[in-house]
């Protein structure tokens, strides 16, 4: 089962490994991996084709893989109208939900509803989304999430201008008094970790960085001591 | 790697597990079986919360699924335009194609892309939708799939009139000469299968009939066996 | 409060005036009058400015005259993706809700969801739209909806042709043995109300006809009698 | 008839109370109320189940309630793609016209269309929508409506953070020097009515807080008052 | 100016050169070719990348084109939503409007709004559309366009399928007693055009055939022999 | 041939003739006008009738200009979903694509797209869209484009609050050392051409000021000079 997240924590750093660079023949085995290492939380890449070009996977997916995992799940979703499925992601086990800004006309209720179904709500940006547009939403939410490649794939090199993105959402948070944990998916491996954390990130997704590489949870280990 | 298809059979039934319906945490394991098993195809069903209320995986997980499974790759794209993907599930390793009548406005250019590129094309039918709107694509395709249950979730009920359906597209096909061959999916078990290849189904999709049984791999062959 | 509708009677005309044509400053004054009919179903016209160029009144309002109302409640959704509604429309009183044809990709599907919320289910085509689109869904529904002018505006003149479409309608129902009652909607008065239930027609829905009219009880009354 | 606006006028606190939660069945008696109250604007909310999750009432009520309304009628559309429904709400008597931001791909263009047919023209902000969006459109609107509640339903509790956007948008007009009234609109009532126009409104919509209470032309006078 | 259409006449072949596939460096020259050959009209194709995958041109160049052509201007739209620019094609010199069956939920309402407007009214049908879609609007348009290729390009190759198609239409307008004619486009070239006008074709639209041959006018005059 | 476009210069001040204030009739004729100008781009309108309420002209029409002009194809999208269509209009000629930052989600990945065919990449904004909505792309664009009159019609009246933000982009494109070129849009003429571009702008787009000019190469070359 995931593990239940009550409070947000931010004295470490957070690991997500992002379950789309996973071996999906060996799902149960890469999750182990997963539950056995430092990592804090697991990363779920909801894409449905429609609000990002790719398809990547779901509810049904993200129920069966809630019976092996112990971390706390992280969804994010890459989907247009996310209210419509947000019920469906907290019955497969969903603590987490991050939608994006661009996806949500009426984003104030988005994070009401995941908030009535008492999970975290976050909010992601696409690289192209300034931070200041979070500005009468940043002291209702748990997490920003920005995106420092363009959502949809795997693989792909940081945006450097990232970094000043986060120091602006650092400087948005520490201004308003938000709560919210600054969450940067894209890119990250062990040379720019230290740098994004600096810069003021909470949490680290990472995929391929971690799956292909030869010590998984060495990687995850080191990925959390980077960025001290 | 999925096998490629030359030609389509009508010697035997083709029994088409739905990938679905596996263990998601031990894939490997599942195709396997199928691998052993007298399946001849494997379906995958590709949701993506907009033409169904329901998200299930995409080109990654299938690209994945490809390097395992040896049967024929059996693709159900219940996506709104499909035209932009469907080079996408090509490479992933697609061979056969079924596109929704409901969600190709230009049905006839559908057919010819998944033909151009190399690959044979099905038109599926949801329970609502007569067999004669097929009329004038009929001539052009290789399967018709008709829904014998609502698509977008697993374990639903067969619905009975689907019987009368199967045969109007057995009549059709007959009547114009069609190469192509009817396809069921939905709530198909060893009470029912008879009756629907029977009526005139040559490809027989079952998921928690086959997964769900204690021995799926003799459930396959049963419901091939229980075709004839 | 709106009358419980048990099983969908065929002995007698249905008279269902539509309330779009009612006073809207002096809604009780006209439910109460329809109440004091012959009228067995009162019509509601939802127009969403989407489905329809018009925007006419929705659940908030329904919910309203349902605490006036002592005939059936006979819902027309003329509006996208109406599952989405469906359940609101239930709370607001509907006994009887109507979708369209043409806005349903998964018309069965929604006919289900209708169902399982305890509600008759219909469904309405657009003048243009043949009446073998049904073949497939007729032995599901109660209700079938010849639209006899094109939806979203009152005061409309009948399209002559509807005629030859309520026979079809009529020969389809017989055929299969559904029990869907017919409706007709649009330009129906006292001079052709018999020609239309002669056809086959078994709910007559009339506006103006009936509100504009100096005496709308006994106008009720005589489109019933004309009916016969 | 409707009230000709001629000159929108700062003076003193305008009252709007918010046709939505009068009593439907007796509109007239609720309208004559407002007619006889200290109210100079009756609120129109008009939904189409699109760019909110509900479907109030449109052009064909509206236009009845100009028979018998003597106040301003001021019309917030929650619907998507005003630009259509512009000029038959104008047909339906409407004098101020207000949109959503997020609704419109052109704004400047739906403003000057509003301008065009001799209506005053709003932009409405959803919670979440930061008042620097409307930097370039502030010097050619005549209002800035402010939700304070997520729209689409009646009754809900006031987002105190509203405080602060009406803070904004008043210095947003008086630095640039702009015409435009602040509008503010969910949970308002005689508790909180004083500081939101200290804030900077200058019209209160109010719902159930009028026509709920026991005396509504003297919950009117004491809205006006409590903003002084 | 275009040519005031006043009747359809059956009596000869109508050849409709598409304007498409013109030399549009040189308008005019090319529409002096059309004015001082034997081709009737002059077929006018509007893309707008939604319908189909192409964007051809729209209503600022037919306007221009209205000043030099003296024949009829047969417009055929290739768009989503066609009743938002009916008018608009109307000012800019049509007098056949086509619109595409899979485009119009409301086809009839469509329909009325082009005669209206006093233009004539076509229904185009996709490859894949079957003619038994047109039954209950066949009484009430000027022309049925049966696409012999996927429309969106020009160059295609003729769909033999096509011919059966024609003749079901032929069938289904003498059998209704339709003042409807039959209009070809695509592919068509000296070669078919006997048999498409035997199978029933009254209009031909020719587009490289024409502007592409070294004798235009010469080619229009045998595409119209041809037809004999 | 369209000229090559290696490097955005700045040394002079670019004016761009629109083609769609051309004659149609005679675009050779126009084109080699522009060729023989001081004009250094030719703007070419793409307007699909979803994004602006106009269809002027696509790809197989610039196809054919890419043949006869000598200038540099400055390509403004005004269409939704531009990533569908970019290699398209790369082939038919594109050196320079702008796109819509209303009409672009992933505004980023649009961009990235354009660079990677090699061509420059430009953003476009509505009069009511703020500057400050690129503070996160304006280190990745060759050109900003301020639209002085809503887009979609030739021959309106600049909008004089573009001066500002004609500054603000200056502003911008100064303080983050971004090499993008200023296009203004709309309205442009001899009068406030020099106003314009002492604001910042780069590009001056010109429609009838030019074509409808007695003496179109001057009248390109005075603008040229008054922007100095």
């Amino acid at each position: 089962m995931f593990k239940t997240l009550s409070n947000l924590e931010k004295k470490e750093v957070i690991v997500a490994p992002s379950l789309l660079a996973a071996n999906f023949l060996q799902l149960q085995h890469d999750i182990d991996m997963v539950n056995n290492s430092e990592a804090a939380w697991l990363h779920l890449d909801v894409m449905d084709g429609r609000f990002v070009p790719n398809i990547s996977y779901g509810m049904p997916i993200i129920a069966q893989v809630s019976q092996a995992c112990t971390k706390v799940a992280d969804v994010h979703l890459m989907i247009e109208q996310p209210d419509l499925y947000i019920a469906d992601f907290k019955k497969a086990g969903a603590q987490v939900i991050t939608v994006h800004q661009e996806a949500c006309t009426h984003l104030h209720r988005t994070i009401q509803l995941i908030h009535s179904l008492d999970m975290k709500a976050g909010v992601a940006l696409n690289p192209a989304t300034p931070v200041h547009t979070l500005e009468d939403i940043i002291a209702d939410i748990d997490l920003v999430l920005i995106m420092s490649v363009n959502p949809g794939f795997g693989g792909q090199k940081f945006i450097q201008h990232t970094i000043k993105k986060i120091m602006q959402a650092r400087e948005l948070i520490d201004r308003t008094g938000s709560r919210a944990l600054i969450e940067v998916d894209g890119g990250i491996n062990l040379e720019n970790a230290h740098a994004i954390v600096q810069a003021g990130a909470d949490v680290l997704v990472a995929g391929s960085t971690v799956f292909a590489s030869s010590n998984p949870v060495q990687t995850i280990a080191q990925l959390k001591q980077a960025g001290k």
